[in-house]
């Protein structure tokens, strides 16, 4: 017999399940039986760091072009996606971004298309594809990015008698499906009007520090400049080298808006880097992810203590939170890397977070 | 007859076949097989509208105080969060939310620690608590707003013989492990030191129009003012109903940092609402999903066609996308609605997106 | 002996004045005969601090009442500029700004106009009289500040069997003028419709960190905030006075813009300012010039090392870049002033420089 | 006898008198005496449309080589002024900026000092000058554009052995006079010390798209590029002809901060236009005033309906509020003008108006 106002112990602890039951039938949890799980000390990537070589991209994109059909304009069919393995199979190459490569052939032509996810190109080989985007024709060459920003009508084809044209893509689509924020509008029709000049954004823009003097800064997040050229990127990382440098990246140039300064789309950052040669640079992690393509030269990137060889045209993802440091493995060429990370997407909610590696002198 | 130089089909789709299968094996996807779940053409919220109802969420609060032992000062252990049917035991008011009611009794003391995760409380009833946050101590009365932003050590307690108090959570928890940067840190140490005046926050910016004159525009994404007061609410509420109210949302205001006009915190927007008595609202929907709290009154929502009921104190979630309509169902009462939404990380990611339902008079 | 080719002295003086000569004849100056007057090493304030006694202000806004009339409308008749005594009879009480008193009596009526200049009004006594700004009547009260920023359609008025009522009024019609920028426009009409509910604005933004959730942050660079309360304005400067105050101001406050903390008018800053009893401030100097209206207590000021007193209502111009340093004569009762100052407009330049004294314990 | 309550009309014209006589005896005006001139209803310009022509220009620099004496490092010795004719002998080629020429010869040095006033260069001929900011040495080379923001050491020289350099100067000295605040300080020594890698900003910020990964927005007002080459200049110019072009203005570009899109300047605006072969622009007016140098080109622009040639190098000043079309007068060539502005100081404190004409298609 229990007395009054005291309990057995085993009354409190059964009381206590019963009360948790009752709480999860009605579609509430007891926060004390989850709060470890719900606030983890640190992030838990499930990313794995990987690089997907580029003898057997080039190997899938040329089969590609021998036996998948896009003759009734899918030319997204000549396209692969990487996959982060550590994703069990999610569609990503990191949590928040998907990055793959592509092949257009001459006289193709793709569909035009919008959607809420952002995305880019950065052109890997060949002369003679472009990309129309909102009416503006841009024609692509090796080294040259170019953005298609959330919802602008946008698609692609490849002059006859051109070569074969070779690209990066990158889309935040992992992001704006964990927002549940995606939209997809085919466009009625083939292809869009040409209603711009060409490379029209180019003409206006291309010199970041001088703008129409009739226009104030231009509205929207996404940069009004959509192609960005790689003699002007090349320029930039020579000129930056001679005055200074990244201990952790190097010669490191972000792609910004001109009028702004702001990242060239609101979800992804766009950067170039030169690691100069023999370069070995310090260790640090943050809270973004990313994903390199090596534009030139070969090295390797110890991340949480492992190497990871890299040679040109490679790709290389880049878990957040995740120690790394970078390396050239030659003495006399610069090797030089584009990459695209969820940093503003970080930095615009407060979470982006950086720590340099204090011990062993910044090496792992 | 096949012409040498050509394919059979068979061999063409044997290719393709083997092509798909050698870059699976290579974390690769191609994209022609996944693109139509990659870009769905509209948002397909797992969520679902759900009402918790009042005497439910009071019965659990009061037999955790019976039956849950916090003597070790580990006072979360008297909340409940509450799971949206729809995400299938996953930790979530919404995809980006997680919403829920706590309850603390006279002496108790919580013990400090901070999170990346933005969080707020709106007390719902019960005077004597109070939540220190850097070394502010906030006193804590029904319908006030208390913010403590990403990373503030913050704690709480309550005052010796006073009142049982309880309030309503709400923290951006699954956006922040969507993105993976949770950040968790107990603090050294049962309670943090009062290093500033009580409510100092609320004596220096608390009337949001005059700012001290040696202060620029505070540094960082959350509010500098941490506590906002009922009767300024309600003043606010009462004064914008002589002017102007929204076909939508009716008397609706938004907090704001009152030296930004931005969202008090970088991921959560509140919002405080009244239906005035007898209002039916126009249909809309947008990205941001959101949580509502019931401070007075009853009505209900309908939402993608069917009708929710809800009274005093319920609380209520809304799936983003989703089409829905307030009812007042008093003639001669208010209904006011405090809600938490998701709205600052869609806008800041360009991923925002508002549609008024045109047919049938904006009805449903 | 002078070689060939070389010229002697006298010559080439000579030649120098013909060729200053020249010059000037074209519309053109050496430079080097005018360097040290562009170019002066600090700035040679012309201003003098000056009090005007609000016994003198009061007996000429009286006499003023008894023979000016104002019955075709022209009630700017009843208001007096005061003029800063080192300006030689320029119009200004600083270099920027213009302030003065004005008195309107029961059931009169000026009429409607617009101008570039902003411009402000501090009521100092009376009940009655209202303001009409684009639309929208705006009681005035003693103590509340009103704004009519610049070209926004202003009337005033008086209501029949109201008492009389004086107000301070402060504009930048000097800076305007310095920068030819005035325009000005009679009303076609006398009064203005109220197409605005009465002091619409306060209802709408008058509790700053609460805004209709259908707003974004208002355009334009004024407040959208027309009129600030003095007991919102009391309410803040004794909160303040709780937690902090400033060495050179004391518990002083800035009157902002709710939505960007900015300056409520683009040219005109306003501060409230409270000296505790038996305050004495530290010195400092700055760029900016202002005015001061004493709405409480008594007390001096010590500019450049002479002493100026003051009362309650008087007028106190304070010079730009004059050391300056308060005390409050009182040792029980608070002394409050009032102030308009031309900082934003040096801020905005990049112009705003600030220096505190540091010989004599900050004291001159 | 005057009977009681009333008065006799001499007898209120008396008192009236009386009354704004001893307003005025204490530093108060009466404002119905003042109303008209403090608001003029638009813009009353002192300045005069005015011509500087080249030949003159050329000769006054010629000849203060061979008389004006600099060997004491004071260069400035050699650098005219261009005084608007309008304003009376006061300093300004408008009331806000103040433009004009300076030549250097071979081994010259001018001394280092620093100033409030924003200061600029735009080179007009020769190849060996160099002026060095804040540690940093830039190399001056025709149409290019330099800046020397406020405060910022800097002195200039020419290397020995090199061309005679001529270029245009620009500074806002009159506005900083209007508004009191001038400092000026002569470095202590000669010659600054080189702390930066020469031409270190162009190296940084040079490709306006991309910035240094390790670096925010720069903070501060003026632009942190601060050599804006002709090759670049040229280049825009070209590219956006391609494109579009302004009724008013042409061609027109604003050199912008690369990261904030805001004038280069706080108070000065750099403009550099195109006026295509043959073009005749159509009239507006503005309340900024500017001061052109004609790069290249020759042609006329009608002011206020009269008509104001001009030719390559010379220099012409274009008033406030003024209507104004621009005419090339060749059919072949393009006329090509550098102008500085200041356009930013009225948009910053809400006085930019701009007016297009509407009458006679646009013309004069």
């Amino acid at each position: 017999m229990i007395s009054p106002g005291t309990q057995a112990p085993t009354d409190t602890a059964d009381r206590q399940r019963a009360l948790e039951r009752k709480a999860r039938e009605n579609s509430i949890t007891p926060f004390w039986t989850v709060v470890d799980q719900a606030h983890p000390t640190e992030p838990l990537s499930k990313l794995v760091p990987y690089v997907w070589r580029w003898p057997l991209l080039r190997e899938l994109l040329d089969e590609a072009c021998a036996v998948v059909d896009t003759s009734d304009g899918k030319a997204e069919r000549r396209a692969f996606s990487l996959l982060n393995p550590g994703l069990g199979g999610r569609y990503g190459t990191t949590h928040t971004l998907i990055s793959g490569v592509q092949k257009t052939m001459a006289g193709e032509k793709a569909s035009a298309h919008r959607h809420t996810p952002d995305a880019l190109r950065f052109i890997i080989e060949g002369h003679g594809a472009y990309t129309v985007v909102e009416g503006e024709k841009i024609p692509l060459r090796p080294g040259d990015l170019v953005l298609t920003p959330s919802w602008r009508l946008h698609d692609h084809g490849n002059e006859p008698d051109s070569q074969m044209v070779t690209w990066m893509d990158a889309l935040d689509v992992p992001l704006v499906n964990l927002l549940d924020a995606s939209f997809f509008e085919q466009f009625p029709g083939r292809a869009q009007a040409l209603t711009k000049a060409p490379e029209e954004s180019y003409h206006r823009y291309g010199v970041g520090h001088l703008r129409p003097s009739w226009e104030g800064v231009p509205d929207g997040l996404p940069s009004p400049l959509l192609v960005f050229r790689w003699e002007q990127t090349e320029e930039a990382l020579r000129r930056l080298a001679q005055v200074d440098a990244d201990p952790f990246d190097d010669v490191a140039l972000q792609y910004v808006n001109p009028f702004t300064g702001g990242a060239v789309l609101p979800t992804i950052d766009c950067w170039i880097q030169m690691l100069r040669p023999g370069m070995h640079t310090r260790a640090h992690r943050h809270t973004a992810s990313s994903v390199f393509h090596v534009v030139r030269g070969r090295g390797y990137v110890v991340v949480n203590g492992e190497r990871y060889d890299w040679a040109e045209r490679d790709f290389v993802v880049l878990p957040n939170w995740a120690w790394h440091e970078w390396v050239n493995l030659s003495d006399s060429e610069e090797a030089i890397l584009f990459s695209v990370q969820d940093r503003p997407v970080l930095r615009a909610l407060g979470l982006l977070r950086e720590q340099a590696l204090e011990t062993n002198d910044g090496h792992q």
